[in-house]
């Protein structure tokens, strides 16, 4: 059970799709940021977004986003989940770009503390072809998280049993982009 | 200079403003989250939602949002600056609510980990009146600026020398809330 009275079926509605239902005046800007970060066209593919979501989450232990980032990223990505947990356990050995490693080495320094992204981490970036828009939106991605994890964790919302539960958002999510 | 080239005067556009104009696909759903949380009709005064964002921002070291979020709050607060100064300080011996201080510490919490919002955190504020929906705006106000902390020091955006810019930045969202 959450810390507040949502008001509806809490396993239904588990992590922040409750807290969007139980506030809309808040949900609709966080859903419209996430649609912005996770969906909207890119030159980081859905699936590398939805990885650093992912990875973020999975350093919070914040297992509502992970679950749900872990399963988004996989219905997107051709690595699938396992490739997912790779990265979530360890980015150096991960079967990704070395762009996309070095954009997770940003993510993870975000994850601490924003002063932790130094201008070799950002070099480092740049060296493998990331754009200042990538860098931008991986540090946001990774500071939205920050947000994210703590929002479901913070309210003490539900987390769902049966992993079917994330594979059905996935799809809804592939299809849909974040929407009210 | 911030990390990448926000492609403005940083020093007229600093820390989060510069972001929202390099990136307004995101800086409008951000924008339109903080003015929902500290700026749109709530039980919790103004005064005291921006006093929640100047704490967060300070507990974290960031200098742009604590001295922004400090000026605004001091703006719509009859303690003014000393009292902001006071909570950030040490919210158990400053001149505030029962009520509020209660809800510092929800926030205090958020800031380091959701997990740590535990339920006796939870049933004191709601001992001092606090409502279902102010408990849930103080954990997305701190979990928005842990956010917002990483951002704008995660992109090494620039800081105003001069306080003045903060209280110019005050006046105007007093008088028209947080809008790009």
């Amino acid at each position: 059970m959450a810390h507040i009275d949502l008001g509806i079926d809490e396993k239904q509605f588990p992590g922040i799709i409750g807290l969007a239902r139980y506030r809309p005046e808040t949900g609709k800007p966080l859903f419209d940021l996430a649609d912005t970060l996770l969906h909207a066209p890119n030159s980081l593919s859905r699936g590398e977004r939805e990885l650093i979501a992912a990875y973020v989450s999975s350093g919070n232990e914040c297992n509502f986003c992970r679950d749900s980032h872990s399963a988004f990223a996989a219905a997107q990505l051709d690595g699938g989940l396992p490739l997912v947990h790779d990265v979530c356990v360890d980015p150096g050995a991960a079967d990704i770009s070395p762009k996309l490693r070095t954009l997770l080495a940003i993510a993870a320094a975000v994850r601490v503390d924003g002063r932790a992204v130094t201008t070799d981490l950002v070099a480092a970036a740049r060296a493998e072809g990331a754009t200042d828009v990538e860098i931008h939106d991986t540090v946001l991605i990774a500071a939205a998280f920050s947000m994210f994890n703590r929002y479901v964790d913070g309210l003490g919302t539900v987390v769902p049993d049966d992993p079917a539960a994330y594979e059905m958002s996935a799809q809804r999510i592939v299809e849909h982009g974040y929407s009210l």
